[in-house]
């Protein structure tokens, strides 16, 4: 096909959307003919990257994707509309708390739409698909085919869009899928999860049950919360004290659900949801509670926040594919699954679905396709959430620390027992609140290990500092790790999100370390 | 004195700022007596970071200070309410941008006012005074002499509060002071600086004149502007393109100041203000522009944004301390002055009069007066300022690069020529201008050496990056600097605010680097 501009790959990608009888979309050199070095069944992040990182060292990939756009559900329900909706969340609990002061007009609940805000994303997304068709195809110079099934024939045979294509290696870059609720009533017309809400949604929710515990309960349900939508969290775990979510520090946890419950939240621990009611759509939900008491409640929205599946089925039988217990594609720290010349990158993998995660396997499948022998080592991460604020931590938790060293000193903003009665943490996004409403500023934690003077652990919450934590893992997870006295001797940007540069520097000066 | 608690230093900090013939406050051990390690004469940053680190080593630290707070400008007058200004300003932007538009109200400028926000600034000041006088005595364990004035006899001896203090050594910490205009009519009523701005306002500005072109000047103007007081910027040079900002993007400059004329304000470069009118208040400015002609702006206040000079007159005199051109104490990277014994530190030896510097300065001279042979260069360092956006840079420009090395390959989101086509770049703060007003949703830019595959700078405009600035200083400062490939191989936290991670990724597979 020619080359479009990313107006052109807009109204391309929004008539296909449009229009689900509409044909391919091919980006092919010789026809599509020869012999791929891979072809990545895939086109979310793992195989967008992998194709690309795999072109960029001189191979011929191909990635085939159902959608008619590259970048996978991240830009089309999942990650970017989260961000969209946590950033009018912040918004909407700052207009909440400074209603009808300094130059904040009343609040006007009724102009807070979970509708309209959905409608905002969908109306945008396709730009956003456009730039990445377009700089997969001009920029990056890697071949697809889209909005086309992929039919996996063999470990070098796949066929799309009519035609069958041939490689060496193929990496199998499915993704997930959200893992069903079980329960009677979860067809009902109001049963959402991330996807559907974006797709599907075409009322006004006023009062929602989010099931789960874990980063998409908190997310979403603070969003609900904050245009005005009663939400109610219903979680078998304390609330961010999943499975998936690891190295959550015991205060930062504390700050966000106290958090959560003073702006209106009910949260539901200890429980479960077993039945969800209504005629056609849903008007309530049961709640089992852990004494064993049942609760009914009202709502009109329930979302499915339990968590992801691999989307594995049909590759691995295609495949012969070794899983896991969750249906995930066993693979090593190459990515290569349990048959000869086929890796498998992303969710598709299982935990952790992130975005990093994704691309980095789709990286490291490419490399050692080309030859290179690398690794790729995920079990440790930053990693964030959204409530209303942006909640970001690396390395350890303050309790992981004290359970595994002897000699743990904690820096803290605001030091313990100061909660409110200073304008400290502060910085962009926390000016206003550290000096009119303190106790609203945010929270943020250094753990460092006396003996060795490492910092074991970065927690935040606040605003701004999400960024930094992606250099900070990268420091920590040097051999000789990151320690007090390095991070004193940086340059801080102040008033910095974070503080801790500064508070290092307080603290370095002393041979033996002490709480600050 | 007895160790007060937050809300009692409060009190007292209040107490004296109100009155200005009110008490010492000393912190002493020995009443005061024997001989310290050294006396930090000036207890801002320069002088608090130096004495606490000089303790925290085991030395005896005594600060003085005219204010009866520790901290120094910083939170009374300068770094604190700027950022307070500046993120009302953003949220100012946002409102208007969004009048009548989603969830936000219409915008009603009748309820921006600077002198209120001044006042929410002036009414919370001294909580964070009173915390870091808590802060210095309780967890610092430094002595302080406060609300006196230091009267320097000798290179061991200072006189404050009707008492002789003896030190080994002293450090000259007494910061800067706004430099004068020297124009008639600067001594009206409402031609103002950020500290009287700060101290004195007291009637709602409706047209401003700010004299400058730095940063002070785009601050201070673009609040300005926000709260819907018309602002004229009168600057000789371009508009961030003053002496004292250093490795300015132009394509950053551009999209800022491009963005500041879209807001409104008026940027009047290569011209200067030749006499400010009025009768005991400021009415208008004669401006001359560098074609030699003359206009008149009428305004209502005036804003001196020409910068700062080192507050070394006193001590430089006391002591004999050789001077530079602008009154600078000079130092060699000890911070060692041309008196043995003497040091100086912060703003007082001239620029860069930015606080990392200031900290660092009386960390190092506390080190080398401890014994410790340590050296500080500040010739190179992360930098940021505020419009209604975050900027922030470090490293070289994409000119200076270019001038310097042969084969440049600069990473830009959005690409050139896809501006406002797509909603990137996108992450917290901008993402509802990504999918509403894509135009303004920033700007960002990677500069790599080819040759080397190192990253020579990084540039800015959005939300949410100014931290991690601070840790890519330090990765880039490093002696083999930070690659492509180093970048690539990071950790996201996706959505990420600078997408430097990911975007090197996608180029770090390729032999040859290559715009992207």
């Amino acid at each position: 096909m020619p080359e479009l501009d990313v107006v052109g790959w807009r109204s391309a990608i929004q008539a296909a959307i449009d229009r689900p009888d509409s044909t391919p979309i091919l980006n092919l050199k010789d026809d599509g003919g020869g012999i791929y070095d891979a072809i990545f069944v895939g086109g979310g992040a793992a195989g967008r990257f992998g194709g690309s990182y795999l072109r960029a060292m001189g191979g011929r990939a191909l990635i085939i994707d159902r959608w008619p756009f590259l970048g996978g559900s991240c830009p089309h329900q999942a990650c970017v509309p989260h961000h969209l909706f946590s950033e009018a969340a912040a918004e909407l609990d700052r207009a909440r708390w400074f209603s009808d002061e300094l130059f904040f007009g009343p609040f006007d609940e009724s102009r807070a739409s979970i509708l309209e805000l959905v409608g905002l994303f969908r109306a945008g997304r396709a730009s956003a698909h456009a730039f990445m068709n377009w700089q997969t195809q001009v920029q990056l110079d890697v071949e697809f085919v889209l909005n086309a099934e992929a039919d996996i024939v063999d470990a070098n045979t796949v066929e799309a869009a009519g035609r069958t294509f041939e490689a060496r290696n193929l990496v199998v870059a499915l993704g997930a899928f959200q893992r069903p609720l079980l329960i009677p009533g979860a067809g009902l017309g109001g049963v959402h999860d991330w996807a559907t809400l974006v797709e599907d949604l075409d009322y006004e929710p006023t009062r929602c049950v989010a099931i789960g515990g874990g980063k998409t309960a908190v997310e979403y349900g603070s969003f609900f919360q904050a245009t005005g939508c009663e939400t109610t969290i219903v979680s078998r775990s304390p609330v961010m004290r999943t499975r998936s979510l690891h190295h959550v520090d015991e205060d930062i946890r504390r700050y966000v659900v106290d958090g959560m419950r003073a702006r209106g939240m009910t949260l539901l621990e200890g429980a479960s949801v077993t039945e969800i009611h209504g005629a056609g759509r849903v008007e309530g939900v049961t709640v089992h509670h852990a004494d064993g008491s049942l609760e009914t409640v009202a709502c009109d929205m329930v979302l499915n926040c339990t968590g992801e599946l691999p989307n594995s089925a049909e590759a691995a039988r295609a495949l012969a594919l070794a899983t896991g217990p969750d249906g995930e594609i066993l693979v090593d720290d190459r990515m290569r699954t349990s048959v000869e010349g086929v890796y498998a990158a992303g969710d598709v993998i299982g935990a952790p679905m992130e975005m990093f995660k994704a691309r980095k396997c789709g990286m490291t499948a490419a490399r050692n396709i080309m030859g290179e022998d690398h690794t790729f080592d995920f079990s440790q991460y930053p990693d964030f959430l959204h409530s209303t604020y942006e909640v970001t931590w690396v390395g350890l938790s303050e309790e992981e620390a004290r359970e595994r060293y002897d000699d743990i000193a904690v820096i803290r903003m605001p030091p313990r027992g100061l909660e409110g009665d200073i304008p400290l943490p502060c910085a962009e996004g926390t000016m206003l609140y550290a000096f009119a409403k303190p106790e609203l500023s945010g929270l943020q934690k250094c753990v460092i290990d006396g003996a060795t003077r490492r910092v074991l652990g970065f927690h935040h919450v606040g605003y701004g500092a999400k960024d930094a934590f992606q250099y900070l893992d990268h420091l920590l997870r040097r051999p000789d790790g990151l320690t007090v006295d390095e991070l004193g001797e940086m340059n801080e940007l102040f008033l910095n999100p974070e503080h801790f540069i500064q508070l290092s520097r307080l603290r370095a000066g002393r041979r033996e370390l002490v709480d600050l």
